[in-house]
């Protein structure tokens, strides 16, 4: 692919590794890079069915998650602008034995590192090794927050940081958001969480409206993230 | 440290790296390396408090584990001899945010490569840092398979497939182990345990006795897992 000059510095802000590379190397990767568009609700890996390879979400916003035989699912974490989608490419890695499923939430535009290219890259390039391992490590803090969360959280905490989450997300304290995506993204039942949201508007911290859930009284929720 | 050459031998079946390693390299190893004993009970590590090193298990068994803020603990995963515990060394890796505790089961001997060493050595080595990268998945892959099992699976399958695992581990059916501590591998309470238990107990698969859990139908339990 053709990259201009901005697609040129995107890569070396990303790529913490960019500036090891040899000349050879970074030619090589900007003529096989390519650019990538997803709308929202596309499935931009799944499990083990695809490993395409790196992604580095240029605009967007991502989730990754896991799903239950019985089609239960949880959000580990979520992508944003200048993230890098690891799983993606993780048929490279070994002893991986899980799957993780990443969706498109907000319209997205990636630049994908094919995995290919991106193994022989970690093969030659210690700094590049270092990258990967880093971004594991990361990768490995949140799904312990989330565990942690997940067994050790009651769930009305769990669910004022989601809408409170969501609220710098959107940016908009009307969040158009389904009782459904929520219970998938906390991994619980829709019954559970609208349950919860009633009691939320009964105490005067959300109004619940066709669509959508308008956040009335952030602090509120705030004492209740922090109690 | 003076090596025999049954120490040595094992280093270098222990560490995928060891045969990529300088000369120099392996002999400032041979004599930083320290071999540490430990009797059950006693904590090996203990969250971002202390950052020793790389454990090498020689023998023994050892339990990673979480704890939350009221004591609710849950096992990560275990390690037995020829195991490696990397988070014993967490801070030397970048992006590492949550703490992990790592407890003896019974009396374990481990040879332990002192953190500022290993860090040295990884960033002198890409077969190192690779090591690294494999061990961090494997440990990844077994707390995603806690949280699929904490999260999708009902606690009685839980429960049996634990015994079941402990039942391989001590190679005896009468298992000394108190409702307590299962209750703190499972991540649940210990009543909760019991009750499970005696449930068990009423359809034959196990009797319970002071300080032992005799299992009676190892079928019965792996049918109940695999249900």
């Amino acid at each position: 692919m053709a990259l201009t000059s901005a697609d040129e510095r995107f890569l070396s802000e990303t790529l913490s590794f960019w500036k090891d590379l040899t000349q050879g190397q970074k030619d090589n990767l900007k003529q096989i890079i390519v650019r990538k568009q997803f709308v929202a609700g596309e499935a931009m890996h799944s499990g083990s069915e695809n490993c395409s390879g790196l992604f580095l979400l240029h605009t967007g916003q991502v989730r990754a998650y896991i799903i239950s035989e019985t089609g239960k699912e949880i959000t580990l974490y979520r992508l944003f602008e200048r993230d890098v989608c690891i799983f993606s490419a993780s048929c490279m890695m070994k002893n991986i034995s899980f799957d993780i499923f990443v969706e498109v939430e907000k319209e997205t535009e990636a630049y994908l590192i094919p995995t290919a290219v991106f193994r022989k890259l970690s093969l030659e390039s210690l700094p590049a090794q270092v990258f990967t391992n880093n971004l594991m490590a990361s990768r490995f803090s949140d799904v312990m927050w989330i565990m942690e969360q997940a067994l050790f959280t009651s769930l009305d905490k769990r669910l004022a940081g989601f809408l409170l989450e969501q609220l710098v997300i959107d940016g908009n304290d009307k969040l158009t958001i389904t009782h459904e995506k929520i219970a998938n993204h906390l991994g619980t039942a829709r019954e559970v969480v609208t349950r919860m949201l009633k009691y939320f508007q009964m105490e005067g911290m959300v109004s619940l409206n066709r669509g959508t859930i308008d956040i009335l009284d952030e602090k509120k929720l705030k004492d209740l993230v922090e109690d």
